[in-house]
């Protein structure tokens, strides 16, 4: 029989069972950090109707919209009138707007959910991937930042991560930048995508982007002297990257808000940029995220949506960031006709499993191993005491794998081994006569004999000494 | 600025907050028990290559496929080469075929994901709805039957159910039944429905239906004398639904047994199908599930493609199952080439959500409140303060919100009453010359103050009451 292609489609991803466990496992914590901040669940549908999408993500978003065709008899018009959820951010809006009655005034909400584009597959770069986004809505306070900090920056933690700098700019105080220096308005976006080189380019490269950009003239300079005084207030307190200590940073970030007071001046909304960011600051010291931070005037961050602090999470090893946010004060006006002051932080979840993957921080236990026992069948006869037995070992709460079939024990312990599982419970004849179950050490592959009663004791102990052994 | 339309697409549903924990503490029970059984989660795409999905669910189902149109140039030609998940089973079978050298020799995968319909929405049918399957792959025992069966029952125990009767059958005990009573075999499909009446009709409605469907003859009898001596198998054991005595329905189950035996005879297929739900039963007093089965020979299950024992699980409020399965060997040589012997379960999760709901089987305090304590804000200058008991609280494992603005503190404390926050925290200049933190009742009205290193402690004390209270 000729079978049918069984890939699946072309940029998206089958998970195998170790995947899903390491993929759960990173949810998991993540939505356990998130509810601790009082951040609540949401889910939407994977489909939307195509007009709350269209022209939502600018020219480039809608061709990389997934279409779906109409039903029945409107099928062969070849029109779509539904398609695949693009972000989780445009419908968040749609859910404000449409249950504005229902939702709490201040509306804090996390949604892991996937999202599809019809993108060029490319390594790393798939048609349905995951998002990680928590916002709140409904308040201007610069707590709601520190908050969205510190529970991203309190997920990382619980994941593992200990090397990572939390970036923070602000677009008012970027403007601000652009005004003093005199940039004309319309070479603004020219002018960020040359700072946002700072970190890989340096100063040199910065200058040369400038003026390849046509920068050319006072502002350049300007801006230059700004951003070579900030690399001295860097090059001053030998600030690195990963594990700096708390008074360091502190020491820099005051600086360079130093550095901005004196370069924007009495600019009007880059001056409520300089209070914001000190805020955070000031408010982040409280939450104990403050020594991780990095003010950087040099992050840009693409989105235009934009309006206030923008925040970006990195570790050395990845290009790109593990997740990025800031506050988008005018987005929800969309649906709403009113706007909704509204502030946001994605984790980056495919890429955060990725470097997870790459420093081997899953536990091994945890993602290779389908059960914490398995059951052998000792003969035809005896499938009653095995389900008996794996009965019992599953409401005390261990995860039995029980063999399906009487076949010899060596193909069972084979097969144990092949599936990562530690430990392995035998009910011999002999053992039977005495009330006792055999346990192997699938890893040692020594063998004993213990009261029946005491089986599940023992293949707890032997879980704990095997999860602490991989630490 | 004229909103465009915010509901979601037709026949799709926005989970709010609540809805989602609920949905979230329902799926989280289920894989818990089946990694206790040893099953593997597995996750595929929503999306799948058109051919792989098409001719596979029929032609009724080819109508209900949610079709994705091509990209790009090839848009406008009209043409579909995706479309959208429609059930978890024949992923499963493409999963099964391109991993083969991967998965272990006996696949025992779970999975809880969603598909997508064009049916035409109605009350409890919606166009996106979740599926919650668990299949064996790789073993003819009959140890697979019985731990799907036994899995199941003790999610559905796990989330409060007492009530449910797991009815089985045989496929091949079926075709027994009808070879034996001389029904032709073009008047299978007929035969079937008529006796899947059984339990709502009565012996006199099935045969009426029997009559109808052209079964006139003496093949009509002969199923009816059997069918009545079932149904007088049922009354000599006073067999209700709920709440039977194990040797009860032991002795109803080998009662029908016996007049299957005595019906079917020598007839090959029927008499391993007799002895397959013998074992079953014999496996299943192992497991301790067989006092919740109930053998019933008119359970018949729509699908074509099962080959052995069928299952479904029922409540009396819920017309309709909770669940069912079976076994279907011959399914995945579609895609493999060459068959696999396969049992698998689905829960219904969106029914179990439904009936749960309606039972009020939720515990309110887990899906209702969002958090267990609210920090309130004193003053403009007391942000700091107030962030500083909110990390150490979520630091000890508690879910606070923090109120985000210096708002009135009667406004602070009608916002929490109305998102069913149980607990407050204030700490007022008096309270924090005193080293003391206030903590207020939000049901009772009642307020304390306790030591700042107390609060943790004083708050999970309160949430434990109210726990028990719902009890």
């Amino acid at each position: 029989m000729p079978s049918p292609k069984t890939q699946p489609a072309r940029g998206m991803r089958d998970f195998l069972p170790e995947e899903v466990r390491k993929r759960q496992y990173v949810i998991g914590v993540i939505k356990e950090v998130y509810e601790r901040y009082g951040f609540e669940p949401l889910e939407t549908p994977a489909v939307e109707n195509i007009e709350t999408l269209w022209g939502k993500y600018g020219e480039e978003g809608n061709q990389l919209i997934f279409k779906i065709l109409k039903r029945g008899e409107h099928e062969k018009t070849g029109e779509a009138d539904l398609a695949l959820r693009y972000d989780l951010t445009v419908p968040l809006a749609r859910v404000v707007a449409q249950y504005q009655n229902e939702l709490p005034k201040f509306f804090k909400r996390y949604q892991i959910q996937p999202v599809w584009r019809a993108d060029r597959p490319a390594r790393g770069r798939f048609r349905e991937f995951y998002q990680c986004d928590v916002d709140v809505l409904g308040s201007r306070s610069m707590i709601v930042e520190t908050e969205l900090i510190s529970a991203a920056s309190d997920a990382l933690v619980a994941l593992g991560f200990k090397d990572f700098v939390i970036r923070i700019n602000h677009r008012q105080v970027l403007t601000g930048i652009l005004d003093q220096a005199g940039v004309a308005r319309d070479k603004y976006e020219d002018a960020l995508i040359a700072l946002d080189k700072m970190d890989k380019a340096g100063p040199e490269g910065v200058a040369g982007e400038l003026n390849g950009r046509g920068i050319v003239d006072e502002s350049a300079v300007k801006l230059m002297r700004l951003f070579e005084g900030l690399t001295g207030a860097e090059r001053a307190v030998e600030l690195l990257d990963i594990g700096d200590s708390d008074s360091k940073r502190a020491a820099f970030n005051l600086d360079v808000l130093g550095h901005l007071v004196e370069f924007i001046g009495p600019h009007e909304g880059g001056a409520t940029g300089i209070d914001e960011l000190r805020q955070i600051l000031e408010f982040a010291k409280a939450s104990g995220v403050d020594n991780r931070i990095k003010l950087d005037p040099t992050l840009a961050r693409g989105l235009a949506y934009y309006t206030g602090a923008i925040i970006e999470i990195n570790v050395a090893d990845l290009p790109g960031s593990l997740g990025g946010g800031g506050r988008y004060d005018n987005l929800v006006g969309i649906f709403l006709g009113k706007d909704v002051p509204a502030c946001g932080f994605s984790l980056g979840l495919e890429r955060i499993i990725v470097v997870m993957g790459e420093r081997e921080m899953f536990s091994t236990l945890l993602t290779s191993s389908p059960a914490d026992v398995m059951v052998t069948v000792w003969n035809e006869n005896s499938f009653g005491q095995s389900i008996e037995l794996a009965t019992e070992l599953r409401n005390k709460g261990l995860r039995v794998d029980l063999y399906p079939e009487a076949d010899k024990l060596a193909k069972q312990f084979k097969y144990a081994s092949s599936r990562a599982i530690p430990f392995v419970a035998i009910i011999g004849d002999e053992e039977r006569g005495r009330g006792e179950v055999a346990i192997k050490d699938m890893r040692s592959g020594e063998q004993r004999s213990v009261k029946r009663d005491e089986v599940a004791e023992e293949v707890c102990r032997g879980i704990i000494q095997l999860e602490r052994s991989e630490y």
